[in-house]
């Protein structure tokens, strides 16, 4: 097969995920829902991460929450069990999710009107970063026991990032983790990305990602509901 | 696009690669070289593992080392300081080596008769469980920090690799680690799954991996050369 043609194929299923991707934005934007896509390596605690989040903001906004995994419904389970509503997309051998997964999955959500969604990804630092699904933007979860350089071997991924949450950094101290190399390598292929630490064991952290939380939310609301606040 | 046509390509892709990797083993045959595939998470700890047993192997065997990443050539850098010759392929926006890479890279290398070839995949749970290089046999290495259930959520690469490899068990005592429950998953996915606890960073284990890999090199020997020793 020539590469010519595996490139058209790959064009052809970014562009369709594109218009799909496009159509869920829509529907966020129409709903008022502010969506953040999670992306990380396996393992980095974006689960941990959610069921955190989702206890702690669920007083204060409608939450739901799209799992991805090749299989099992774990991660959906253990969302759940906060009482929030998650619905769990399985990939089998895909290793991404894409708008139309996240499309359907939405459809069987509660009605989040002026909420937020949490999608958490499948643990890939590479695939992911090519496929919107319409979030408002990406947030990459990057544990301190990666290692300081893979933003620099994993551009794409940092580089399509609104905001890098440095997790498991309760861990920090026994490792050989260098934070402010990190965070200059991050910003090396991303000068504009966000950088917040956070333990998901501890809780430390947490009351500054809200913030960051609250101000996105603040700032997509409509004019005239701001005004109004 | 229709996904009769997308599945069609993939088979393509998976097919040609296919052969090429068969083109592999047998030149690896040929030269008497024994291949693994090293495949994880980012950050699990290949590359750290890698330089650890290159460094105290290379008295006994004839060592190359391909490595896989999509930017920077930080890790054959870390493995040519040891004095053994590496060579890097980066993969761009690419996800996983295939085997058309590695070939290519072996070209490059000295002859390795009789030697070992460690082959450092892109690290990514994911994309390379379906892409044959050639290798003798895949090695998972898994990190005590990703938590135990990801063999279930991604089966694919435990299904597909000989050995797990389970990395900075050093810190096994500072998290909340289940050993045997990770073997158990594992295992469910792949009941042949060989299992080796090792720590990168102090070199516990070591010596049971060099043990693994030196059965296999017998294993692999010529009938008339195993007789003679």
């Amino acid at each position: 097969m020539s590469s010519d043609r595996i490139i058209q194929v790959e064009r052809d299923i970014l562009g369709k995920n594109d218009r799909l991707a496009a159509d869920n934005r829509a529907r966020f934007r129409a709903d008022d829902v502010l969506a953040f896509n999670l992306v990380s390596s396996p393992g980095a605690g974006k689960t941990s991460l959610l069921v955190r989040a989702v206890s702690e903001l669920k007083g204060s906004f409608a939450i739901g929450v799209i799992e991805g995994d090749q299989q099992t419904s774990n991660d959906a389970e253990r969302i759940r069990a906060t009482g929030v509503p998650a619905i769990q997309v399985n990939t089998g051998k895909g290793c991404h999710l894409d708008a139309a997964m996240v499309a359907d999955a939405y459809d069987r959500l509660p009605w989040l009107n002026g909420g937020l969604l949490f999608i958490e990804n499948v643990g890939n630092l590479v695939c992911p970063a090519a496929f919107d699904l319409g979030e408002a933007c990406k947030i990459v979860v990057f544990s301190t026991t990666e290692g300081e350089d893979k933003p620099l071997k994993y551009p794409d991924m940092f580089a399509a990032s609104s905001l890098m949450l440095i997790n498991k950094i309760d861990l920090a101290p026994v490792l050989d983790f260098d934070l402010a190399k990190t965070i200059e390598y991050a910003r090396r292929v991303n000068p504009n990305i966000e950088v917040l630490t956070v333990s998901a064991r501890t809780g430390e952290g947490f009351a500054a990602f809200y913030a960051w939380i609250r101000k996105r939310a603040v700032a997509m609301k409509p004019a005239t509901m701001t005004a109004a606040e």
